[in-house]
């Protein structure tokens, strides 16, 4: 087991009819006056938007409106929010969606007090030193973003889907309930939990460094994941698999699941040059581009394919070899089966556009860890997915 | 899954070499003046003193050596060192041991502030408000006291072993070097990994809310113990195993192994009356009462025996009953193979102690929670314990 530092300080508070305590958490942070940020209209729906407002309300904490935020979020926005914050005052952020606005409001915590542009610390060229505080209410299961300290935001001018991070961004408090997301659409829910799994991916099959009891917990999540996705499917109300899915999605991110080994996390760094390309969905891009890295790179590690086969599919019969194919078929079966796209064609990608896309991948740099990436493996990768 | 919050904000620093960074992490909270607390000499054998204390200072962090702590830790012991980090105004506790030391560190944080008997905390008669930071040096993986906010502390004036916590207590910084616990006398390891399964069990079992994340996981780190367990007893400077034990036993009772479902916590109870009563360690008293706590309720939840029988000895013939009882045997045998105590005889207890025993965990009130638990319950149980 490698050496490695475990540290969340957020506090998740998780369960039915949660979000009304949410005036109660800022509050007890000394925070009065915070930015609100959403995406679309569908927190009007779920009835978050009336239950977090009531609830702000009534601990007498004012808050100024931004919303807006897009799925694949984008650094305008992020700009705009900044200058929001700084012109209010605001000493807090309510983050109310899924990955993309907590990530947004990361990125906005940290601007907030910066002068430079915030992009500056996507690139290495500044440190995030403070931050403001911040409060998800999460309404899609997907990133984990409500309980670690990195994001994801596409640089719309540059073309770059980066990440960036800093210890300052936990989440204070995280508000998840399960239960509005019985009304997602299904392909939400699909997305959310392809990249779920697709965490949990990045860290079992990150490099040769094995460990036994970060590769049961691994297992355990992708299993329910695989589970409690099928019967969503069917039964998108059933509070018990939402939060099943919500639990899992949130330990595949938090750091619990990646200590002690490499995460390789090439996939999501190609998964980024293809939504930089045509703005799909998050969950989307990694169904079609996981299973392709897997057959690139599994001949590198086949003990850990067998693995793979053997404790989430029940795959016994075959070589070594066979076995970590029709485990990676099977992903991707299942992928099919619960509606998630498997190939770049299926969602617009030409074959023509590889060479962009790849073009795009390789501005992050060389990627990966079990398998080290450069431009033409990312475009033979490409290649595999395509269709 | 049932409504939870998960908060645990102390840094765990895991891994070989970790422990000469114990001065950085100290001076890094402001504190310059520490209660140096540990047992018996092993801290001296194992070179984790010396490390310790050359890091401290080269800090320049003062200290005042407080040892002679029990592995049964005792109020006295605490009332000790609590006027010693008044009278020399100490800022913090560098504790360096097992559990013993690590709770005691915690009462000893919780006492510094309060001008009554910290034992009023215990009996409920006053709240934490404020608390000393502590920094553990974990050298016997076991209790999972390191990443938790809770403690057990035994009054041997009113014979009373009992538990106490607050969100105050979290250790600031946990040091975890796997390789010191190398040289642990066999019999330790064993304790160790039956008070990390018991603490899994006490969530598993714990009443009829089930859920598939939790549940997996439970059954993650019990496979991981078990395994682990084995190669020490062979191989007890096995660098992966002992980190793979000593990980798991943190992940037992650092609060992610119990959300979402009730906690059991009477076999707890009652060792802890077993404890009171001849001082021996708190894993023996487990490895003998838990296994006759099972086999007291297990028809109370069949459906979860046999699952425990099917996910962790792959039992899969018989009756539901008959694979929940094997899987207790197969337990009992796992204990009796790493030469765990199975039984009160052999730890010394007559029959006839079994009322005092039973009297004492009485004193804790009504038990349980899969099955509530009268004194004659305990007794019964004590019975099945007892050969």
């Amino acid at each position: 087991m490698l050496n490695f530092t475990y540290y969340n300080p957020t506090q998740l508070v998780f369960g039915k009819d949660t979000i009304k305590t949410i005036g109660n958490h800022v509050s007890s942070f000394g925070v009065k006056k915070v930015l609100f940020l959403y995406g679309k209209g569908s927190i009007f729906k779920n009835g978050v938007y009336d239950t977090a407002i009531a609830s702000l309300k009534e601990h007498n904490i004012d808050f100024v409106e931004v919303s807006g935020v897009k799925p694949n979020p984008v650094l305008s926005k992020v700009h705009e929010a900044i200058k929001i914050v700084k012109d209010n005052n605001l000493e807090g952020i309510v983050a109310v969606g899924g990955g993309s606005v907590v990530d947004s409001a990361k990125a906005i915590a940290a601007g907030a007090f910066y002068d430079g542009d915030v992009w500056d610390f996507f690139e290495g060229k500044a440190q995030i030193t403070k931050a403001l505080p911040i409060f998800p209410i999460l309404t899609i299961s997907a990133t984990g973003s409500e309980m670690n300290a990195g994001g994801v935001i596409t640089n719309e001018a540059e073309g770059k889907k980066w990440g960036f991070g800093s210890l300052l961004l936990f989440p204070k408090v995280s508000i998840l309930d399960p239960s509005v997301q019985a009304t997602l659409p299904t392909i939400q829910t699909v997305n959310g939990a392809v990249d779920g799994l697709s965490h949990v991916f990045e860290a079992y099959f990150g490099g040769t460094s094995n460990t036994d009891m970060e590769d049961e917990l691994s297992e355990g999540i992708i299993r329910t994941i695989i589970k409690h996705t099928r019967i969503l499917i069917e039964d998108p109300s059933n509070y018990d698999s939402r939060s099943e899915l919500a639990w899992s999605a949130t330990l595949a991110l938090n750091g619990i699941n990646g200590v002690g080994r490499r995460g390789d996390w090439s996939s999501h760094g190609i998964e980024h040059g293809v939504s930089v390309f045509n703005d799909i969905a998050h969950g989307s891009g990694l169904a079609i581009v996981m299973p392709a890295w897997m057959k690139y790179v599994h001949s590198t590690w086949p003990e850990k394919f067998e693995r793979f086969a053997e404790k989430i599919f029940g795959i016994t019969e075959g070589t070594r070899e066979e076995k970590g194919l029709k485990a990676i078929e099977s992903l991707r079966a299942f992928y099919k089966e619960i509606g998630a796209p498997i190939t770049l064609k299926e969602v617009g990608v030409e074959k023509k556009d590889l060479d962009f896309i790849a073009d795009t991948v390789a501005k992050q740099g060389v990627l990966g860890s079990l398998k080290t990436l450069e431009r033409e493996d990312v475009y033979k990768i490409l290649e595999i997915a395509f269709e």
